[in-house]
């Protein structure tokens, strides 16, 4: 279950830094936006980016979540992706995270094809 | 040598991710204050801490920094800490970074030592 804190940043409109490892070992990290479910916080990527392929080599994530209007209200979530999820779901997903950051739908062009990948958590730092 | 858009967010009072390997190779990531010099980008941690002793294992880091303004307006840095810094100018950094962030000198208590991280960019991208 993720912890209270950690859903009501990832609820709001607030933005994540989610590092991941590159194939040579060392670490990357890309802002995203966030969202969650109760057990997982959700990330929305798509097949042909490097991280997606980054993470199906593997799957161990951390990610930062930072109060848009105070940076001090922070958690860092560490995990794992335990499932990614394709096709009609994850395409609305993108749409229903553009709302929440800027009203509307999602307007940017799709590449491959839009993928949610759902981090379950092993360790949650406020 | 720093790209400028790297240059002008570390100046300003803008947060940064920083993702670092843990030992079990799985990545961790704290949100930051960020500085840099001409050619390394700088954070400030303590002696005691846990990403001191991980990047003392693995030196390799990914450091992200957004705009407080405009979360869209941020660069990601690969990078590796090639050189830490201890001592008063470590001592004085930490103040010169409150000063940035805060208006006035730290005023937190320090449990070990102040230590200097730079970081080297591999890669800098916007």
């Amino acid at each position: 279950m993720l912890e209270e804190g950690v859903k009501r940043l990832t609820k709001g409109a607030n933005f994540a830094a989610l590092a991941f490892e590159v194939p040579d070992g060392s670490p990357a990290n890309h802002i995203m936006w966030v969202d969650s479910d109760d057990d997982h916080v959700l990330i929305n990527t798509e097949t042909g980016r490097f991280k997606y392929r980054c993470i199906g080599r593997d799957a161990r994530v951390a990610v930062s979540i930072w109060n848009e209007d105070d940076p001090y209200d922070y958690v860092e979530v560490r995990g794992v992706v335990v499932e990614t999820v394709t096709g009609a779901e994850a395409r609305a997903h993108i749409d229903s995270l553009s709302e929440k950051y800027t009203g509307g739908p999602y307007q940017n062009p799709i590449g491959t094809e839009r993928v949610i990948l759902k981090i379950h958590p092993t360790r949650q730092r406020a």
